[in-house]
């Protein structure tokens, strides 16, 4: 089984007219809702996206039997006025629970938290509760920037002002997903803001007593870890200074890591580095990577064939990646829930 | 013939999706396009919208023969970075003058600006001149604000500040019309910004050079002039103590107001204070107004009526209000163009 | 009975002399004092003022019997330092006092409050109480933007912020009258910042809870209401779509309006609108509005006789307007006060 | 013969009202006047004044001959908007200009120039020339902090910002007297600002090129210059590290002092660390030390005795303090003009 | 004996590479230690310094029998990150306590704090006990501008701001030595700032009622007490204006001045004015004042030899300078400590 | 022959006590200087430093030939006043031209720049000339965010912003190194803002049209490219997507890497995929890598023998990367200058 922990809801059109009007009436017009319905976003999860086939033909090309959803993160504009986030983050959850009702041997819920820069994660604690308990959702982002490289910033996460929203989801026994969000800075595209915040985070809760405080606390890094994995020993050379510290390479195992890098060699690298018990299979996909290079033919998302290629991996191995990983992360019940 | 000289475009909503990612890649993902095809264009025209029929249904059930539509304001968000004004600027007018070439019997287009607070209009002048010598667009919108009531002032229309744009108005002979846009106070919502800036621009005009520098500039204010028809009299005592200055109330004879007025009463101070010369029929129609009143069971919009049922104005009168000073202000052909 | 609910105090010079040295030394000449006798404000009442008579003389050329004399609005520099506020509201007060003692036939005063930005208007119940309970006021003026335009803003009055002040009106049972004061702003001068201020006072006010928190407290707001009597069918459009709201038509009388308009049209929209019942007479004579109209001869603050000229009011409107609504809103025992 | 230096002028009350309004309404009244009469001018100075007798009576009682005036400087609020400051300071140049021509044998005049912080000087070079040339002027203040300890900096006097108004100085061949002005910080009374500020100026000026570059600059600087002639050794040290600079001491004989200074100990300091040949006699009389102490039953800024006491000057260099160096430095026609 | 009130330290220069690194790595190092050992103390005081002999030797050279060392201001860094500030001054702290340990009957220690502004003197009472409980510091310096002229303002010393300080030091019996350090102004140099702050630091002191309400409170201020005994009769006339205050001149006698002060006149000045009970003689040697005037071949900085010169001084006031007031104030026991 | 192309200069203590005090006294004691002797330099060189032998020997134990060495980039305070960062970079460079001109077989010169955030680079020319001309260096370092995450942005390398700098480096023909330095955020630590910053100079520069522009500018990254040779393929895609637009992959080559990375597997890939032939060896020996692992009892920064290991590339690789790739860069001539 082909279990893709990393994927970004395809919604409807209706969403992004509704931040839209969200960000230009600036609550004036009430809080209103995007009205997808369900054929809505059906349709959207069936129509031509990014190039290629739709959303689900695309999982089916690849041989994706389950995909977790959240929101696109370069939408959440969270450095936006907090009532109206909270809104846009309600309903882009609302949605990614219909996707996960309509289409429930597919896909799972990974929500996205009503996070402000300035503002203690404390006031995300009832959206999370509400999308794992009322609409089944399996895990959360957490954007380590929501000041969006825009002027106000947020502690380091292993800083306590993030102790809430861990305390929750150690209580819900669900994992954070560490994906940061909108970029500000004309100097660098989100795209790459993702990697250096994923970067700057990983170094903080690795350098922190997050994992010494929340021993039960599951967060998951995207994009392979950010630029971490590459430099590790980086900062292994500062902990072998520190008396009785343990070895940052130790403690790189605290957490786990997605796999949404598109070339062989660097997916090597991270499986290597950090092992395979602590991978997850993902692809974004549909997503950054869903483009065809001209010269393979081939969508640079399709990495379940890289990694099904590497002979250093044992079959047991690549079962984790693909699928026992993300089971036990996310408790996932990959039999089709009955009702829910 | 009844012309309606201040609506706004029913876009499809690829224009918001499209906007909705330009504020979230901030340019990353380079321009793009809405991608709105003619089809699009005209089917956005008739779903019905604003809770009753299509837009150009809307336009026939009150008798409007001709309307002259701009950008809906509040979504200009000119106080945004200046590339992504400029392009979403750009977008929105293109699918005002693919309105106009569609339904060339109905409709005129009056562009938006890519303004932006801290910027002189110089940089607007390329815009405006696209669309009036390439697309056919008979005016545009001036806001007096943009930067949204969000931190950094823009001169009064009164300033010199303003002069490049006037002098471009003067030499295409088309004329501006000043509408405010997007309100980032939480003080009040953008529609109470609409009439609050238009009272000071309309204050900042009449009190300044501007009519004596540029004798024959066009200006129509939004809203019944905002504030000042009503108050006119205390900015008539000022004038009265200025030794040798003109009256207030004969340089208010200046610019042009539409009737963007939902109640009798309010219209006909508006007529008997500025005059019907200076008056020209607007409804924004499908907009704010479209709402049923449930005890009159009609449109809050449909003004028309309200404006033919003034037994002490002449025929004539009604006739400049409603087709004459449209036709003269913007120099309407109202045959409509063979190919443009 | 003529009651002019909305007449400013004429101090003496030292008044002023004592603010200029405040904003110079700071406190450092420590609090001081106007020091202004009895002489003093007496001669500043039957001097020539405002390129007419005397303001007692004023009030009596065009019948007069009572006015309700606040501050001079433009001159309370509310964002000011704090502590200078203070010093310079409580003797601009001790002033409007003396008057009021002078000439107990003639004034009532209403106070002004050491309102600052960013400062919760608790800070002014003492200076309220003060005034009220031991020198007779009988309400007190509000001013919605402390911060006059000078970067910091001050929550809507419909705003919880406001909630201790209201509490303290009705606990003393006077009303608050909404009047901003002055405007730092290069857009627009102060006299156009109160009806703009005015307007986004009376939206925030009736959009809000407050009247369903505090159902007797009571709000006179001056200047016909800012823009909204003109503009209120815009607000019903949108109270309409609202499921169960109450009209804003309706709303709007739950507060009181004055009739410092100075044109004939505007004044009988204003009455027709809110009602005889919701209106207050009011000049600001001397103010504003005392200047002669050439072509009339006529000052255009002499507004009680376009008043008496509607034939469309009955006498006992006419009368409530003049004379009734004044004494119920801020209880007035008209006949002098035996010794306060 | 004594000349009192340093003075400040006692102003009709009108032009405080003046003041207190424009700071009021922010120039939506225009420019106005303080419309100060010579009865106004001469009432001011022949009243009662700072807890003795009048301004005139003031001088006379200590046997004061001519006394140079200048705007009271913790009114002049140089950091307040450059219009308001610029009609402020023209209307108290005025009063001044009006004093010296009623009183042509006691008054002669130093300007106020309306500096503004970050603004050049350059701006101030048109009211200088004018009270030079046109109003017969002597001199003018230089405020080193027009920015009045607000938030914005002004660079030091030695720093090449200065130099348009030095060259315009050297040009008119009049000095400039060093004298700062208000003070916003909550930490010190204007008062002591004055003296920090001197001792800034001070050591700015000699520690720069600006007698190097303007060898016949004229500079008097305020209450015995600051703090430098106290703690002068502490910079003499400085220059003494410095290879091949001219003594600190040496350089400080490049400018003026003022004596106002209230107790003989101090005087005698000042005098004797600069030399009397550097010392202009000065009192602010009527001023600040225009307080009597009750166990000398004398005025604090009788301090002509206190110098006339002093044995170990000779008669030559007292007249120098009293008379030479003031007619010297300000090119003092004593006897009355003519006509001016 | 002569006792050196206000000496600083000459410390090793690992104490200012370790400054260096931390202001550069900003804690990623971890805290670390300047790690200088007795040895460095030793010879860094055996060394020459200030272009002189070495810091011991200087002591000698002029008789000084006792020194007391603390921080050199400059250095102190206080408007930088407060971790680093505390760092830094444990760091120094500990240096000072080296020496003292080392040269008992020479040294006795005086504490900088790690103040910062925006934060309440509440976070220095640990450092503050910790040098006077476990190393013996007899005092603390107290700097009234942790901001360095930098932007952020602190109350003056007789804001209740700083009333946990002064608990403190009364419950310790310690005196604080104000003195301010660096100043990030480009208009004045941080040794002029030293005597601004000093006077703005005495002024707000003997206005407010500190020693009111701590009447044990022992404040000792550097450098002759700013410009104060210079310009004491201009404060003297304000009191003399405030019916029932106690003069000013008597309230300079609650605090202790030291007479860093390199010329003549200026110390005579100085014991005149306050009292030889109230002046401790101080010399900072080595510091601003080690150098030689070619003129005397003296350094500017053996001002014993002024003060022993004054024959207006008794015996028994001059050893009250050079050594009672200094042990009563610090209560120093001269013999050398046993063990500590 | 092995050449180390990226080492930081070990200096004397000198040059720290000397930055302490510029960033105390902020130019208050002049320019000064650190007064370091050659002997100074000497010792700096042959004392043990970073928990090894001293740094000449660190280097011969690894078997390094030449090092290119250029200031301790943490250290470099860009973020400063320009005043005193032109002061510290000259000094520094000065420490570096003696350790050549001393040390001729073993080091070469990378000069800092006096970069300051918000400061065209204008500003840099003459000292990078007067290190390249008159002093020999080979390169200069490029600190991509000279506002060192302080609150002041720097445009992206690919910004015109840069040209005076790449013209002028174009001219002498000498590479520049990119490697930031300081890092003011609480977010993370200096060391890995080298990483990102890296990144973002990567993209910047390779997403513009700097290398049409300027064809033959060279450009070293420090740090193995930062994330870029890990996430290449992310890039790559974008790049697909604009049609007609080279290859990231491709364009990856227009720059160079150094090898300053800690495990073989990074290694590794950095050279798969950027190639042989665009790798410079690099170790920052001794640095951050100086520290032995237990396990291995290896210093981390032995990278020397993880390459030599690599089986899978040729000599004539590995010659490249150790030697002829600096050679050319560079421009070394490896044979010791005759006189410089």
């Amino acid at each position: 089984m082909i279990i893709d922990a990393h994927g970004h809801v395809t919604a409807p059109d209706k969403l992004y007219v509704y931040k839209s009007g969200l960000i230009s009436h600036r609550g004036a017009h009430g809080r209103g809702s995007a009205g997808a319905t369900d054929e809505d976003v059906k349709r959207a999860l069936n129509e031509p996206v990014f190039g290629g086939s739709s959303h689900l033909a695309q999982l089916k090309e690849v041989g994706t039997d389950m995909q977790l959803v959240s929101p696109r993160p370069y939408q959440m504009m969270h450095s936006e006025q907090p009532k109206l986030v909270n809104w846009f983050m309600e309903e882009t959850n609302n949605i990614i629970a219909k996707q996960t009702k309509l289409y429930p041997n597919v896909f799972r819920g990974v929500c996205g938290l009503p996070q402000s820069p300035g503002v203690s994660p404390q006031n995300c604690l009832a959206e999370l509760e509400r999308c794992v308990k009322q609409l089944g959702f399996v895990g959360c982002l957490i954007n380590p920037d929501p000041g969006e490289a825009g002027g106000i910033a947020t502690p380091g996460l292993g800083d306590r002002y993030w102790y809430p929203l861990y305390e929750k989801l150690v209580e819900l026994d669900v994992p954070g997903h560490v994906h940061s969000a909108g970029c500000r800075s004309d100097r660098l595209p989100y795209s790459l803001h993702f990697i250096n915040e994923e970067s700057i985070g990983v170094l903080s809760l690795l350098n922190s007593n997050v994992f010494k405080d929340f021993p039960t606390l599951k967060i998951l890094v995207s994009h392979g870890g950010g630029a971490i994995p590459y430099h590790w020993a980086r900062f292994e050379a500062s902990s072998l200074r520190q008396p009785g510290a343990t070895r940052f390479s130790e403690r790189m195992r605290n957490i786990w890591y997605d796999t949404v890098i598109y070339s062989s060699d660097s997916l090597a690298l991270l499986i290597k580095t950090v092992g395979a018990d602590r991978c997850l299979f993902g692809t974004e996909r549909p997503g950054v990577g869903t483009v065809k290079d001209p010269r393979t033919g081939k969508w640079l998302d399709e990495t379940r064939y890289l990694i099904e290629a590497f002979d250093w991996l044992s079959d047991a191995e690549k079962k984790m990646i693909f699928e026992d990983n993300a089971k036990k992360l996310f408790k996932l019940d990959t039999a089709a829930p009955a009702a829910a």
